[in-house]
């Protein structure tokens, strides 16, 4: 499927049917998210790939008991670095220097730049920056399990500080900002199923200049 | 192209040829990132697509210069709106409801919620989320570039209050966020073209629960 043919085929769904998604479905999906560019190669974000019932089961309440939490196969939470720090920026570049094999302080310019501006910022800030970084791998991953005919509901409606709580986020650097429910349309009870998908009009969405 | 052959074969490309590119592909471009998922499908953000050169020429210096600016066919400015207003949500759901031949009131329970929700959040934070909705379209736009095989350069190294004081944004409501350069890659001129795409492994990005 085009990448056109895949965002019409997709929908929030909002029902599954428990059905399990097969692991290199899966493996495709988060490959994507991990091949979504980002900010310097900064990659300020992990994925959470929850599969265990029992687990689930607790992230439900937190999210609003929508049902997808716990028909899903897989629940992915996206989780952006609590902060950039310098030695997150520091392994960052070690690993591209190593990867490329490149002089040990190739990068070193650049490095000390980008080191120097995320100082000047607020902790807020660069958490902000890591927030939007996570965001392109999301829509990134929201295509990527369309095209595999595997459904997602990109949810928001959940309480991040109970779940980074219950997941143990904050202790890892790590703030819950967006979840991806993967698995399979329930099409008998999904009331959003079949309904027209609706968007504004390009000509309302885009000016050209 | 399927998905992961494309975000393997896309780059941050940072000389472009200047070659225009078709508007059948602009046009695929701009239909992805319509296409987007979004928050209750409020779709917070407009996307300027910026092909007159003379305008380039002004941006190049709002954005460190970087020669992609002026060599790119088309620049996406992606701007989120500034703030999420009752008006705009019902405008939205107006659209749903004729969209789908519903019944008038038939979203209200739902609108009504989330004007109260919106209500509670400061214009910050209603931003911030406009924001992040905006990036998920941008990520979608980053894959369905690459599969158009057209070059797309993802910035936000770039003064946005500038950007918006050129492009007379803030009047419209909209703040930048994030820029994509729309070309084709100079591969005798670009120092970035064929070296190896780095990433942080798998297995650090990733944990399974």
């Amino acid at each position: 499927m085009s990448v056109l043919e895949s965002l019409n085929w997709r929908y929030a769904t909002k029902r599954m049917t428990g059905e399990k998604v097969p692991q290199d479905k899966v493996d495709a999906i988060l490959e994507a998210a991990r091949l979504a560019p980002t900010s310097s190669g900064l990659q300020p974000f992990n994925i959470l790939s929850v599969s265990d019932r029992e687990l689930l089961e607790k992230i439900k309440p937190i999210a609003m008991n929508q049902p997808q939490i716990t028909e899903a196969s897989h629940l992915l939470v996206f989780a952006a670095w609590d902060d950039i720090t310098p030695e997150q920026i520091e392994k960052v570049f070690s690993n591209v220097v190593r990867e490329r094999n490149l002089p040990a302080d190739a990068m070193d310019a650049y490095k000390n730049f980008l080191t120097a501006h995320f100082g000047s910022l607020t902790k807020e800030q660069r958490h902000n920056i890591a927030v939007r970084q996570t965001y392109i791998a999301f829509g990134v991953a929201i295509v990527a399990a369309a095209e595999q005919k595997v459904d997602a509901t990109p949810m928001e409606g959940f309480k991040p500080a109970e779940l980074d709580e219950l997941l143990g986020l904050r202790e890892k650097g790590l703030r819950s900002v967006s979840l991806l429910a993967l698995g399979y349309r329930d099409t008998a009870n999904d009331w959003l199923h079949g309904l027209k998908k609706v968007r504004r009009p390009i000509e309302e969405l885009v000016i050209e200049l």
